[in-house]
């Protein structure tokens, strides 16, 4: 199924979008949606038609309000459904007769709450008229590039004194794409990815999941041009043999990151109250992803470490790292965190070692630098020492991936911008993955990882991180490795930038 | 050994300080030195008299400049040398002569590089006098509350365009002292605290530890009124038989929190490059933590996390923690978190259950509420379910901890301050601890997270980092218990502050 072909497609990218049970109260998902898109469309990002249905009242934010969709003049793709749901069904044949291809329903109200009889009259609905439902109780969707967006929540708070804060940020345009079985994780997710200046491509947020799932959506992003990396939130999947039918087809050419909550006995329990859903024994779904190439994080840092890592750099060709530093600690925490995941730090090549003591004999590095791997140039290093050495590790043919952690306090490292341009280049210059750490929360530390993530050479706050971020790259270059694909993948890889 | 009457205390809080070695050009350590120095004088934070000492020049920063410690008139409590590693032999004589209580020596070039030697002359001229030394090779310290400042890193960088970054920021006031065994680490853990707004007391890298060593700060620590808690980041430790005798007696009254590195093979050869002092067999630290109850974080992040919580909140009875949420998928990964470190889900009490049912049947919390443990107040919450549901778990025995999450997006916390003070009353109203989960980067997840922070309930920005600061204090209480001091320990314990 092509992505043009498929009717997933008029979700994100309708011509036409009706808002049924838009609502002139500015608390209501009704108004919040509608003054979105109408936002988006003045600032010319959303092309589509905008329609507010309310039987109620004649217009909404300068949008004349139709009583029904059936009223509607003119054709209409997309729905947006905000209406209590009790009269889901009524609006939803509606819709059918009208020839929408696809509905978000965000109402609430159906089976997380025991209604099971109301939500199968809407997906009886649903099938007759082949409408494609996403929800009902979702969040729903949000795309970064054709602005539909229908997340519904307060996006600001204010404060006592009068200040507004920005309360649900939407995370500028990128390469990734997240599937969210919550809501609210989903929408605390967008927040979180704002935050962390990491870019988005689409957003779903599918609820009780009764017809688009994470399958159908996952099939979807596998053509769509914008989308790098796939990251899901999951408690449950609905079909396991279609799942793993999919990710299996989409992980030989894009990563999938997925967090699967409910992994204990006290999550699962805890799952099962939340989704009205058996979360299932995880054993099994670790060996579905395993045997997929799903890679799988643990936590929602994690999530972001790893699909920033994977959506910026090449995967690795094998396990040996190499570390590159000026501060001996940071290597330390690096070298055991590469051996705890199962990565070797590898040793260096004869002609690498050579390299570094000519080096060394010529001054170009002080005579107590640590040339073995982790090679720490000490707090007397200079840009100038950081990319000669960059260089020659990534030259090394023992050498997979590199760990490049800058201390920046050191004085050696006066012009930041020429530091972060120099290692930059010199790190496109070769196909292998480098993640870098830089720790602290000063201007000059935020800074650099900011500029180096402008870059895509993904950059982190801890040692740690940026080891977890390259055992991404690792995974997933030996699980293509193993599906014999990883030649051709890193052949046709491009990369963002070649800065 | 009392604080007073420890000639540590001289390197804290002298009543005269002199930098030997210091220097016109901005960019010397003994330059920076002595304009910290000047600088936290002016702003009335340091109090003591400051010297300069360098025998080509009159005059620095409009300090006097003597040729040599001797020429200077007045007694000298401490000394910062700066000086190159050759001369500082000569010049801690005079110090000797001068009668010097306390020599910081910044100045690298020693053991580290192979110049034992030099090293053990320094060592045996400072016993002769009868000097404590910290370093040789080090950044020295940084006192908070008094002022003193030896850290001599460029403090801020400059880009192209004239803006003039902080590099080197320092933290406010706080209650954590900090030893570093790693002076860029322990400067990049400065930068971290600073971003992450956690409060310092006192600094220490202490460099090749000559003399002074983690033992002696550790034991100056346990009396040091402004220490609630002291972090440690080691590579090796000099004496085992000392560091467990004095972290046994230390950890019965406060917190200690070691990032120990160098735990694996390729970790320990990395550390014995760095400090040129083995590593040790990593379970021989293992144990020896365990059996004197210090609490070992594997990263920075865990470091401080677990730092911030046992800082802020008294540790836990128990095991048992609950859980309380309006998102279902972050009460997931919470409890997953929790049964992962070992600790429970707790079922809740038979009172509880009773009151959450009444409130429900009352309507003061929606019917479909989960009310099990993680009790799921949903996306419909409001600050009073919040604050009523927190009162009851923390009120029931089975509970001896709360993870508290709040997805602050939903509608209903329109008034983010009110949520705030609300819930940080409620909490220190039960001696029992509570971590604070909120998701995201935006500008109102920042200043929840700050303000909980302020009001002393550590806020984190996941439910595994909430959860795995709750496990530091539930640690923490199961070693006070085992060795019978808790009740005590509680009883004593004096909250930051009541809200």
């Amino acid at each position: 199924m092509s992505v043009e072909g498929s009717l997933i497609s008029f979700f994100f990218n309708p011509s036409s979008i009706a808002v049924i049970g838009a609502s002139r109260n500015p608390e209501k998902p009704g108004h919040v949606i509608l003054k979105n898109l109408i936002e988006n469309r003045r600032r010319g990002l959303l092309k589509c038609q905008i329609y507010a249905v309310n039987p109620n009242i004649k217009e909404i934010l300068g949008v004349k309000c139709y009583a029904s969709i059936k009223d509607i003049p003119e054709p209409v793709d997309s729905v947006v459904i905000v209406v209590p749901a009790k009269i889901v069904p009524r609006v939803l044949e509606e819709c059918g007769e009208k020839g929408v291809k696809a509905a978000t329903i965000i109402s609430a109200g159906f089976s997380e709450i025991g209604n099971v009889a109301l939500e199968n009259r809407v997906k009886e609905i649903a099938l007759k008229h082949g409408i494609r439902i996403i929800g009902p109780n979702c969040l729903g969707i949000f795309d970064a590039y054709t602005g539909i967006d229908t997340i519904f929540l307060p996006p600001t708070k204010v404060l006592r004194d009068g200040r507004e804060l920005v309360s649900a940020p939407r995370p500028k345009p990128g390469f990734i794409s997240m599937i969210s079985q919550s809501g609210a994780l989903g929408n605390a997710a967008l927040d979180y990815m704002a935050g962390e200046n990491i870019g988005i491509n689409k957003f779903v947020s599918y609820g009780n999941k009764i017809d688009v799932d994470e399958s159908d959506l996952l099939e979807y992003f596998l053509d769509d041009p914008n989308t790098r990396v796939v990251i899901m939130y999951l408690e449950n999947i609905k079909n396991g043999r279609r799942f793993i039918e999919v990710a299996s087809k989409v992980s030989l050419r894009k990563p999938i990151v997925v967090l699967k909550a409910g992994r204990t006995g006290a999550g699962a329990k805890a799952a099962a109250s939340h989704t009205a859903a058996l979360a299932g024994v995880d054993e099994i779904y670790e060996a579905a992803f395993r045997k997929t190439g799903v890679i799988r994080a643990y936590n929602m840092e994690e999530m972001f470490d790893v699909a920033k890592a994977l959506t910026y750099q090449p995967p690795a060709r094998g396990p040996n790292i190499a570390v590159l530093t000026d501060g001996g600690g940071a290597g330390v925490m690096a070298a055991d965190e590469i051996e705890l995941l199962g990565m070797r730090v590898t040793d260096l090549s004869d002609q690498t070692l050579e390299k570094f003591s000519e080096l060394k004999r010529k001054g170009v590095l002080v005579p107590f630098a640590v040339t073995d791997n982790p090679v720490d140039i000490t707090g007397s290093a200079t840009t100038e020492m950081y990319d000669i050495s960059l260089r020659i590790l990534l030259e090394d043919p023992k050498v997979d991936g590199v760990i490049l952690i800058a201390l920046h306090h050191i004085p050696g490292i006066p012009d930041l911008e020429e530091f972060i341009e120099k290692l930059t280049k010199t790190s496109w210059s070769y196909n292998k993955p480098v993640t870098v750490c830089v720790i602290g929360g000063s201007e000059a530390a935020v800074y650099i990882r900011e500029k180096f993530d402008e870059r895509y050479l993904p950059a982190y706050p801890s040692p740690e991180r940026a080891v977890k971020a390259m055992y991404a790259l690792v995974k997933y270059g030996l699980y293509l490795k193993k599906m014999n694909v990883l030649d051709r993948y890193l052949r046709e890889w491009e990369p963002l930038s070649k800065a």
